[in-house]
């Protein structure tokens, strides 16, 4: 069996889609592989937006701003000077005043809001730096919307989703934080950039390109080197199957088998009232079985997290563990199937409130999908993400380039520009060059993180400093500290503040203002 | 007296316009000040193309090409899937093969022809350094002309024409190079990028934004620095006067004291006869007069080169030394207003085959003026050259940013973007910037150069040089060596040479490549 239809596994905090799909199993278009398509997400098990109450420290406090920006910085066709007002969250509760620093955060592909409640190493180390924060939403998402400020006129057509690129994003940050430190009239004050997985590499991007804007970056979980030629096909998907292979073997065993087993319930009618009976399918829908199933372990291996999460759902500590566990100490039946029914359960209703699985609620809460499909079909081709290798608990699913940029072009109707973000910001040899012409980078990995194979992973200079933590996940540093977090993950959040003190030091130093 | 009408000059090798124009004297649009608007050249005194033939060495010898070059590289909207044939020059005689460097020359506003057949430099060290030659001809300029080749469909509307930007043209640059690289096999080829003027800028920008496409840049009088609040608005003309001041004290008085004399000659019929009768004017067009003065004093400080020179006009050795030696030791009449015919017969008629001033001819052979004006109006706002102090040598003209920008909106029909190229490429704080995000550029500046005083005239780190020399002018350590070179200026090329085998060698250490 191949992977069933288009998937798109939805990560916390920052959140890459992952897409995958058979070639046949859904439209058939000419191109071999489908576009990325949305599909049933793990929001149809019950999804529901948790933002703002519940989960968010009270700490959490910001103002709304807007910024008037511009939709195309590159160009001077007349078109290119209309505006949209961006928004952007301010707390300057902790702002210790002109030379103090300002922390920004990168927006991704998301309501600027899910990054501002769940990015809790900013606001917890903001006081001891005295940092202002500010967190900028990405244009064409959450209230970002150019053309008019309604999601329906800036989708609508190419012409208009058009202007939704990473480099005309990273030029919005740099004008609005120009703007912001003109305001207040704090010239010199220094500017940290953070973000995770897109976020992540925005940051890092535009500490690169921005040099004279952003004194430093925090890149967590940001697979720059995730593109064609810079990293393996298959390295997401094989780093997921080992997350689980490292747990047990017996969990890996079943999980790979499992896919066999629903295949062939699925074939037949008894089959499918057998899957009926042990899933409690919302509407009986068992076809959706196999793709909750990946999606659950995509994401399980992402936000594999130290404590306890509740950002899109609710999850156990190192719910992979969890899973395995279920798999190899099951409670009720020992069958296949009801061992992925228990995995399903631990992923989709660990609160027990659930009435049924696959049961729709707003697909996209936080108004991801429409961008990123686009951004990952015409410039953000993270070709990591896509092949499956014949050792995956997925079923096998080879990697075709060819196959992929049909896919792409078929979606957007756009041929695919999958060398330019290497061409623009590079990525082959990167060691060598950025440690002549780039300082102040943290790149933060968790291996058990899939996106981490696409990351920076050895430190290049004594700057640019890749913290790489074996049991660590997708971002896991940027999330609120909490009295269970392991003793590496506390180090590693002390090694990053220390980090950024270095180079606030520096800085300070270097334009001989006493701090 | 006011300078009069718009006056462009134009320089040798890269070519900056000089734009300034009193706001009563042409047109008189509502902005006060005017845009600029191509009026009376110093073509008009016979100018004539010269490249190729005469004066342009034998070994000069290139093979054209054209690379189907995207029209715009930031968005996704349909249009920019557009493309254009792109030429560019190549010399593969010295090359080494596969490891040996490529040295591209950034073209700038003009035919890349031009550049090709000026920038000895290059010719002169290319068999040293086994080097390939590249010459790519700027977007908008020469035969690169998006919009189906015509330059009248390309400077046809603001939206044909808005592509015209820096941002693209360097982007361009670094597609064209990964595309040349990957055809040559040779993906480890280490590229340095050479550049004059605009093209130093460029040259500059690019190590800046793709280092990890070119290793180097050597960036000859490149006025990064000459945007508002980077420089002295009134920097470019001092330096134009002090050059003459420098010379001597009455050649300076003497040029002060002629804006005056021409405009009561040119006030009365009486006076008017006088100046046909001194100057030969062509078609008795002796209003023409003050500017081709103006354009005559400005283009001699820029190309102050110590020998003699045939660029766009034919020039003796140090023409500014010259000029002021006929005003203070006069052949014929010492009147000013025969001075002031004496200094234009040097400029304009060097050679003795001049009938009339003023006569005419292609007044833009190298087709710069309609992009560069767009783009001076649009982005590349150099404030440094609009003020003239009221030491000058010429009419005082009070550095009025309002009265620019509006001059530049009824132009191009657009608002401009004064801010953009600091807000892009940076410019405020550049030492303490550079010093940590970059590496590996030649900043060369002769001070006689009034460009220079936007220049970076102080080494930033072991690798960002600055050159600096008081008797040099617009980049003529580019220009093809002579054996009548003074010592310093074989030296300054001596030191170019020394620091790109440095990087070289570097280069090769970090990649493990034996050279």
């Amino acid at each position: 069996m191949a992977l069933a239809a288009a998937m798109i596994a939805v990560a916390s905090l920052v959140l890459f889609s992952v897409m995958s799909c058979s070639c046949h199993a859904v439209g058939g278009g000419g191109g071999g592989r489908l576009p990325p398509t949305l599909t049933r997400q793990y929001y149809e098990a019950g999804g529901q937006k948790i933002s703002g109450a519940g989960g968010v420290p009270a700490k959490v406090q910001y103002e709304t701003r807007y910024f008037t920006q511009r939709l195309d910085h590159f160009n001077a066709a007349p078109a290119s000077y209309g505006t949209f007002q961006q928004r952007y969250l301010v707390n300057a509760t902790f702002w210790g005043g002109k030379a103090a620093p300002v922390f920004v955060y990168a927006g991704n592909e998301g309501d600027v809001e899910l990054f501002t409640n769940n990015t809790g190493f900013m606001w917890d180390v903001a006081p001891r730096f005295r940092a202002m924060l500010v967190f900028i939403e990405h244009r064409y998402y959450g209230q970002s919307m150019p053309f008019g400020g309604s999601k329906e006129a800036a989708y609508s057509n190419a012409s208009a989703t058009g202007y939704l690129t990473s480099t005309q994003a990273i030029a919005d940050f740099a004008e609005l934080i120009l703007s912001l430190k003109a305001n207040l009239t704090a010239p010199a004050a220094p500017v940290v950039v953070f973000g995770g997985s897109y976020g992540g590499m925005l940051a890092a991007w535009m500490r690169m390109k921005y040099p004279h804007i952003v004194m430093g970056a925090v890149a967590s979980s940001a697979p720059i080197l995730g593109f064609y030629g810079l990293s393996d096909p298959y390295s997401f998907y094989n780093v997921v199957s080992n997350d689980f292979k490292n747990e047990s073997e017996h969990c890996y065993d079943v999980l790979r088998s499992s896919w066999k087993e629903l295949d062939e319930a699925l074939a037949t009618d008894q089959g499918r009232a057998r899957l009926n009976h042990t899933f409690n399918m919302c509407k009986g829908n068992v076809d959706a079985i196999p793709n909750l199933l990946e999606n659950a372990l995509v994401y399980v291996a992402m936000t594999d997290y130290p404590t306890p999460s509740s950002f899109l759902t609710s999850l156990p500590a190192y719910p992979v563990r969890e899973i395995c566990r279920a798999i190899d100490h099951p409670s009720s039946g020992k069958d296949t199937l009801s061992l992925v029914k228990d995995v399903m359960t631990i992923y989709y209703n660990n609160t027990g409130e659930l009435a049924c699985f696959g049961g729709g609620g707003d697909e996209d809460p936080y108004g991801m999908f429409a961008g990123w499909n686009w951004q990952a079909c015409t410039e953000m081709i993270l070709t990591m993400s896509y092949g499956v290798s014949n050792s995956s608990i997925f079923p096998p699913d080879p990697f075709n380039f060819t196959d992929i940029l049909a896919g792409c072009r078929d979606y957007t109707g756009l041929p695919p520009r999958p060398y330019w973000i290497e061409a623009h910001f590079g990525g082959f040899d990167i060691g060598n060059v950025l440690k002549r012409s780039a300082s102040n980078i943290i790149f933060f990995n968790g291996l058990r993180d899939p996106w981490s194979s696409g990351g920076v992973l050895k430190s290049i200079s004594e700057s640019i400093i890749a913290l790489v933590e074996p049991q660590g996940a997708h971002h896991v540093d940027l999330r609120f500290s909490s009295k269970e977090d392991p003793d590496w993950l506390v180090q590693v959040r002390r090694k990053e503040m220390r980090i950024i003190a270095r180079w606030l030091r520096q800085y300070y130093s270097d334009e001989a203002i006493s701090s």
